[in-house]
């Protein structure tokens, strides 16, 4: 029987002596600040199904780690890209580069070096490094706190699906998919100016996100299914290609932010973000309980299961 | 006609903007020092050929990253391994952690988190992070400076060989090739007493090496094949398999360090070495012309070609 990812995990922590919380990057004490690392890789078919433009692999590879450290609050120092590419064409490997470099330039980064090997799919492994004083973290949501979300879900999702069964009619999604912005200069304001309790990007999926903030926090939710916002075609998408929206959000990926925030921040909160062109939805409140969501006037438990590496 | 390695390389420097030198590790200006982070990607097949025991895999990918800190001689701050394996054994996967926490403990460091990521083949990607006041680089060197060598090549090329065709015989190479050390406190104590003018791990093989230290500095080499000292065993290798020595000792990978020593600081860093339970071996000088060898009595220009990706 294989381990899940989730026991994978567990067992690394444990052989590797690593922190025990669950961060979306990790901090190092360093000269009286915090030094934030995170490291992400991609690779064709989990992350970049058949299809995928070259341009999108570079710009999604750089976005994923910028995003961790978005999670963290912290100011980007640059990033190192790890390329595993078999003899691709020299325009393929110009326009990973170009995505690369235009995702690193729209978020105020850079890459700043890396390493080149042979290998049968195209594997991106990045490294993004930044730095703040006092690293957000999910393990900092207090009781009454909103849970909020920086933008409408679902579209990654979709377009995956898309491109796996081959469906035809979602080019919206499709462009979506493949330049996801991070929201990393948006949480560093709002951690500079401590509006927020905890954050954890979208990565692993709408209820494992929100599970990762609960169980670091030691904290229950009360979510509201109908306040979550959903991107643009994901409702017909769903409704055409019979899918459960909640499936379709805890795939994650979107490379939108949740957060908590105590109720006399949200306003400003929510002015902040709307300086960084995005929005912030109100989607429930931690509670002292379980996690729970009410959908279609029914309150259930939310299980923490969304997408996992080895589970199929 | 697919691109070379040092093709890629190149074409990524100018579409990335990347800093024109190479060097084992970049460094970034932080706080008043530099930051030095480096990123090395290994993967079942070129890095690990079949037969590689999970535990080599682990110390190995940690070593290799290690390695390129020892380099810039920086103290190190820990690093991140990414992690892309197929559905494992528990078993297999805890030699991997094996391999990776033994690996860091000898080179007085630590894996302090990671990424999870279901591939086909194993590849493990690492990123080190380390920080010094004044970097070694590899464009140091000046005219009279010695080059030398802190340990015995050949193991790996003979060792990978040996794994690849499968051969039997070989041993004590097979054991040096899966648990090479890295050469980081040793550099880190040379650089804080001023001893190294410039440094280069030998990854990409002895001739790529020196040619990598000659070309950054603009300087040229006479060496002395026969000063050049070769791994026990590797001669009767090279002999029973038919391989040029040269050949061998440019596969690279063992982990040792070339570097340039002003002639009057030569006798205190082989002291330094000694300390650190390892040579210093001598191999020709930094001359202001082309980059020669000596063998057998004659004297011949060393192509720069070693190892590398895309090359066949």
């Amino acid at each position: 029987m294989a381990l899940s990812e989730r026991e994978i995990i567990e067992l690394l922590k444990k052989e590797l002596s690593l922190p025990a919380a669950f961060e979306d990057a990790e901090a190092i004490p360093f000269k009286g600040t915090q030094l934030i690392v995170t490291t992400d890789m991609l690779s064709e078919g989990d992350d970049f199904p058949l299809g995928t433009p070259h341009y999108a692999m570079g710009w999604i590879a750089s976005a994923a780690n910028i995003s961790d450290l978005g999670a963290r609050g912290a100011n980007p120092l640059g990033f190192l890209m790890s390329w595993g590419i078999p003899a691709l064409a020299e325009q393929q490997i110009r326009e990973i580069a170009r995505g690369i470099r235009e995702c690193a330039d729209f978020h105020g980064t850079k890459c700043i070096g890396g390493d080149m090997n042979q290998t049968e799919k195209i594997n991106l492994c990045g490294t993004a490094f930044g730095w703040t004083d006092k690293p957000l973290s999910r393990s900092g949501a207090r009781e009454g706190d909103a849970i909020a979300v920086t933008g409408p879900l679902g579209a990654t999702a979709a377009a995956y699906l898309t491109r796996w069964n081959r469906l035809e009619g979602y080019d919206g999604l499709l462009a979506r998919f493949d330049r996801p912005i991070a929201r990393l200069d948006l949480m560093q304001e709002l951690n500079s100016k401590g509006l927020v309790n905890a954050a954890i990007d979208d990565s692993d999926g709408f209820a494992p996100s929100v599970h990762g903030i609960c169980s670091e926090s030691r904290k229950g939710a009360l979510l509201r299914f109908e306040d979550v916002p959903i991107f643009n075609g994901v409702g017909e998408f769903a409704e055409k290609e019979k899918k459960d929206l909640l499936y379709l959000i805890n795939m994650g990926n979107d490379y939108e932010m949740f957060m908590t925030i105590a109720e006399e921040n949200f306003e400003e909160a929510k002015k902040v973000a709307k300086k960084h062109g995005c929005g912030l939805s109100g989607v429930g409140r931690i509670t002292s309980g379980k996690v729970l969501i009410e959908r279609d006037g029914k309150t259930e438990e939310l299980p923490a299961k969304g997408f996992a590496h080895f589970s199929v």
